[in-house]
């Protein structure tokens, strides 16, 4: 960990509030050996070193020194960097329509392209708790661009041949590049990540729908035994839930593909031109192959975020939905021998030692935990959205961060719980008919045949007693072994008459 | 209260665990002299007293009796009544077409026709924590009606010519009426109560965008002064967050409107006939004039309450909208001498009885309130939808009245602060002038001109001294008065150049 | 419902913003021969009507007219107004040894307390939704007091020899009033209500966990079998949660004990004597016997309402207890045949009327729903708490309400779940011996005997061949069936050794 | 990144469900020149390849293939890593009492001495999002220990001549040592980090309190002018917030105290000891210099985890408080003019660069995305908490990360408000002195002298005609220049009346 670095567990702590008597001590520091070196960067606020082998400037540094919250873990996330990337390197091609250098122009854009492909996340140091418009990052991406640029151009660091504010940031404002970011990494990670998970789930649990379709077991309501259905019948419960829950985020797609770029410092367009709002909407639809567009209203777009709190409502549901699937199948599946013990799941690492059969649902474990994660997340983002104050809401980078993890994480556990065990399920139809056949609940078949009461009165027998319907029946002598068999028929209860 | 209510608090209460004594109990309680008569009603579980001027049976007496859980406040919400009439009735409706005997069918249809148009209210005394299908509301209505409909057909309480179960709940089960009530309430209130509020919220915040459209202000980031904007623009923001927010709740409406009907006890639609669940919904449909539909697994809209977390999540999402644009008008209403001041709210009540001026934003104040409700509702929600077991949620009650009061309240906030503080909403023009002229903001304006530092100079020195820029730059010698005056419009700044 | 009823959804609503057209329309509306007569009352707004047979004032029919969101079903909490009796009974009192008039000081107590004593219920019609100060709640309550206090006199209503202002509100402000109640009322209900609750839960659940103390049964881990324990220490486990639920609740209590009254308009106790604060404080505690105290610092005690984020939270966590241990019962309570049957639950309402044993856990559901609401009001405080400005908190109405809906419910549905459920709990011992012995995991106990790898060869067999350990290790050969028993001894399994 | 690893994005992953063919994979890819090595692992599953320089073995590495969810990102808190460091440690030591080889038991000492001080955290690859009981955390702690005490005495990594379950694990089971280890790592960042940063805080704020307490300045209620306040005794109510919050956390450490170790699996304590339980968590308190103490009841130890619930809602609370001052000083500080303007907060870095005085309230902006992030964190751990099932919470590494991560964020988002933010606020006297003698609030201090009318008067005059009180007073001819200056002092309306 370097002397730049930014850990309040450390002893040594950069004072925020005296930069003269800091940039005293690292001059001093850097007499002594020391395996980082730092070059001086200015700013409005006067100079400060940075280490020597990091593309980042002066705005980046400060922030890296006064938000000392959360250590590393807590960097900005790796989709809003790449973001910029797509975003900067797209208003530096609008930019050049509009006059700006071409030798400068596309210098930005082959630096903003590496950005765009991770290959410079070691230049963005900072910290999701920042400054909550993420001016901050907006400008690291500024400055790692410009000093990249300038570095492809052959010139060193610091030479601000390319400017991070005149060109990089040109036409914009972090007030508009933010959200412009938070849009395109949700939108795409939407896309690119999160529905083919769902999809891939979907396919799997319509898979066991159709593998199950003939496997007729106990019905239960109020966790209580109850009429019959198919195992394939439950399964197209769970395939409906997921079904619906990829139509519930695609609903919300229309509006995060509206794109605050253009707005610049409280959504009028100050300081852009007319046109260069849709242009570069246009661009980096282009560039993504998804259909942004500049978003309708300007004011609402930065000032608000509500686009976030809806598709956030969306995740909300989708984890609602899992969770009620994965609560099922961990139960249908307890056992070996003392739950319901109707599903078999995979077994992928050991459960006990020397207890064959103990199957820890783990998966089911790992998704309902991200499901509780995202319902908090939803939350934070709830109370971020609605916290907004005029032209700009500044719970951005919480808002951004928040709802691209529960993106991630709610894609990853669908897909791992696809993978490793959705997949693998298998029924249990021994025990799946021993307890069907041992239910009181198709006692209602015998109805038409003996009537209301003396079906009752095989029930009771049946259950006061301990035996089977078939049993009791016979022992109160209300129908043959044959009649018996030949009326309840479970799988004649698995769906509406003609 | 009568011996027949249910309130803890009271000396006396049904001992629950104990219905032979309490039997004998009300028994001799009718010899004396009290004010309310008994009739004595009947299930499998043996008799029970029953007020004799009430129309309920012996299962919602025996609700009333073990749900002694927050008193009268705490009944089902009256628009799941209300549904349950609507569905009773079209259930008599299509049963009639598969074999219901006509007289009682008409009957039938009548009584639910006033429990409808809510004329029976006061015989659903149920309480929303009862059990988590809400089978005990279900056998309300079908008791209710069931004895309604004897009193239309000149027949007395109790004689059961119109049976709860064998007519009135013909066909249903408790299992998928209760989600079916549920859904027709919710799609019912959005459509005829919460989206013309929200539309008529939309139309007075519009009207407001074009009557401030060329009324130039400071603009505010991070709550600090930034570049200016017209209030129309600023007005204009709330406008599209409102229009989205209709745009949001429509998106969820094809879920609602998906009945489940027809799916019985599990889903399966044992004993129902064919093509009932279709019919059934095209029944409420044409009653309702609304577009529902059977819903395409019945599985899932049994076990499942998706469509309603999904749903909440957009009233979730238009209560952080609500919010935002709530604290945005108090603040800029702030004052009168020492706040913000830029608008004038209308002033509903004393503020202070000596304090001219003092106009508390309370209809602000009643809308945040609901909002904060909301978004917590919309917790209980989502983890209620998402602890459903099998085939059955048991958080119905709880998901449809938590659902149903936030779509009330919210709608009812945004009606009486659109009617009491919006519409009657003026710009203190002398005011936003007065601080627009003072900003250090438009010093951006002289950059053209006379070059970045010394723009900067003539901010700086204002700053330090008080004075306008105005002041700052005659005094710097960097331009004349009528340059200062050609070159600093405010009016020039809210908009993307040519 | 009366011309100066309150809703949106009859034909006729008052025009806020005209009073004047509604007075001379209610001037012409008395001509004409309705039920309910008019007086006229006045505040510095002008005249107003208001129902000649109610006891409030201009103030409260201003916000009737302004606020007409929810209905009557939103009204103010019930402990609030009787929080407001004993608050300005306490007054008075307190305001006699500063000089009120005996007289007048005395109508005062006596009508304060009738309010205390819910005798004047029906004269406080103001919604939750009103300002967020709780203002016109208080001014309803000095209006209703003053005219009250005045009928005792012997006057007329309206006279105002009693003064809402002046006299009741003495040395008051509804800044430090509504705090004041808000604690008041939460502090009552916590000791007058709801530890009572959890304290009865707490003692039959400790009854089971004492009277199941032998049953030895299968533990689960991960919902799979595991090794065993009693069902008294399953029992034992429910308890403690409760135990802690009660410290958890009492351990929040000294800042619900503080009050705020003396603070007046903004914290400063402008308008009060010195003393008045302690002398309150005093009087209240006397009145409710409860240990409330003058709150350390009014400012925090107006601004902020933490003391009701931490006490909910306290009830959020004693509603994650609950849910936890009702979800267990009713899960092993599930069956009669295809659950885990372990406990049999009472059955309190026909659950089937052909089905015998199906008794669903409808109390457990009750619960789980009052949790999951609960859950949700939380984060409906903690937002409203958390958006508190400058010298004042504007969500009081909210909060107070929610937290006090939160405790009633949780309050209740814990004793409805202690009396018709807990208490009625059996054990299946059949059933739990027969799971038990059935189950692979007391293979562990041949380990020290015939070795660990000889074991487990026993548990796979029996796992695969579907058949007991006992069978199994006989068939093996490897012990006898007599070593078999005296090895094989649940009841050895359920503590450390020696 | 290696081939071990663990991402969903690469091209190459680990096929769970086909161990065999994945270690053909391995073993021919080892034939390949790779940078890393593999050695090979066994567990009850069969072989598996480990990379060669890590500790970690064969359940660690299935749990690193079978849970590809989050990325590295998502790693269990090295709090927790370190937790075990300290427990495995204690076990070693008690077990030495009972007769662990003291060569074996040194041996883990120390290896376990070096995970407590992070010394090993690259040996700890696994995810949060793994089983719910944080089994294969505690097997990654006990295969590190194991491979690195074996070091310690000179042997190779899998000879297990120190075994991870035998020697390491011994008397333990995951089922306890999880909850042992969330309950160390809580309560030591609690007191280690937490509170100090919160007692910084508070100190910070009491010296502002203390520093401002002579400036008299307006008082604000529901955002509009109110009578007046010192700014010191505003800034005493955030200080009491802050103290009330240490109160708060403190008050739930006797429950974070409790260690579940000693229940082993199902909480009977089977395998262990008796008096196990005490000395374990007697040498955790030795160790850690806190006093942890043995869970009273184990069952509830290891089924919930209500004492996280219960202190994240103390987190939650704390989260509230720091919104609400956060709040309050960032609108205070809003300007420079355009905005309330009584605050001058420090500037760390440049707001804008032409813009002399835009200071942007930065580090409040962190602090409230902390505090929604942590307000968040809380609903996600309620959800865990409130979904256990029979004896064991599988919540658990969810429960943990969430409340770790809510416990740093808010602790150094304390720290840096305090440091960056706090500390250096000034009061603009100035602007706050021509506020307040703006104010139309003052003239309630005629009213003594001219009577109410004539000053409101006064009031209604200034506020028409934008005059001051004095000027209005003056020209009403009410009293003279002298006269109103003696009258209107705001010093005097800071506090009740002698």
């Amino acid at each position: 960990m370097a002397l730049y670095g930014s850990s309040r567990r450390q002893a040594f702590r950069f004072g925020a509030t005296a930069p003269a008597v800091l940039y005293t001590f690292l001059r001093s520091a850097l007499a002594r050996p020391i395996s980082t070196a730092f070059r001086e960067e200015r700013d409005t606020f006067g100079p400060i070193l940075v280490p020597a082998d990091k593309l980042w400037g002066a705005q980046t540094q400060r922030s890296l020194q006064n938000f000392d919250i959360g250590g590393e873990r807590e960097r900005m996330p790796e989709q809003i960097i790449r973001a910029f990337g797509i975003l900067k390197k797209c208003a530096a091609k609008v930019n050049m329509e509009y006059g700006l250098d071409p030798t400068i122009g596309k210098a930005i854009m082959q630096a903003a392209q590496e950005v765009s492909e991770g290959k410079l996340n070691e230049h963005f140091p900072l910290v999701i708790w920042q400054t909550g418009s993420g001016t901050q990052s907006n400008m690291n991406a500024n400055e790692v661009i410009a000093n990249r640029a300038s570095e492809i151009l052959g010139l060193k660091h610091g030479e601000k041949f390319v400017h991070p504010n005149d060109h990089v940031n040109r036409s914009q404002s972090s007030n508009d590049t933010f959200p412009t970011v938070m849009h395109i990494a949700a939108a795409t990670e939407v896309n690119a990540s999160f529905i083919p998970s769902l999809k891939q789930l979907h396919d799997s649990l319509h898979a066991k729908s159709v593998e199950f379709k003939d496997i007729v077991k106990i019905g239960r309501t109020h966790t209580q035994d109850a009429t019959p259905l198919t195992l394939g019948q439950e399964f197209s419960g769970y395939t409906t839930q997921v079904k619906y829950g990829i139509a519930r985020i695609n609903d919300t797609l229309p509006r995060l593909y509206q794109l605050a770029q253009g707005g610049t410092a409280v959504g009028t367009g100050l300081n852009t031109k007319k046109g260069f709002d849709v242009k570069i909407a246009a661009a980096v639809a282009e560039e993504t192959n998804l259909p942004f567009i500049t978003a309708e209203n300007k004011f609402e777009a930065l000032a608000a975020h509500d686009a976030f709190v809806e598709s956030s409502g969306a995740l909300n549901t989708i984890a609602t939905s899992l969770m009620k699937i994965a609560n099922d199948i961990r139960l249908l599946g307890s056992g070996p021998r003392c739950g319901l013990g109707e599903l078999i799941l995979p077994e992928n690492e050991p459960g006990s030692s020397i207890m064959p059969g103990k199957v820890n649902p783990t998966q089911c474990e790992a998704l309902t935990m991200v499901c509780a994660q995202v319902m908090g997340n939803h939350v934070a983002i709830t109370v971020g959205g609605s916290n907004g104050h005029f032209e700009l809401n500044v719970f951005k980078p919480m808002i951004a961060s928040a709802f691209l993890r529960s993106l991630r994480l709610l894609g990853d556990a669908s897909s791992s719980f696809e993978k490793n065990c959705v997949r693998g399920i298998e029924a249990n139809r021994e025990r799946i008919s021993k307890l069907l056949h041992e239910s009181l609940m198709l006692v209602t078949s015998l109805n038409p045949k003996i009537g209301y009461d003396k079906a009752a009165a095989v029930a009771k027998k049946a259950h006061k007693e301990g035996t089977t319907l078939k049993a009791a029946a016979l022992n109160l002598g209300v129908l043959s072994s044959e009649e018996f068999d030949e009326l309840v028929v479970p799988e004649k209860m698995i769906g509406p008459s003609d």
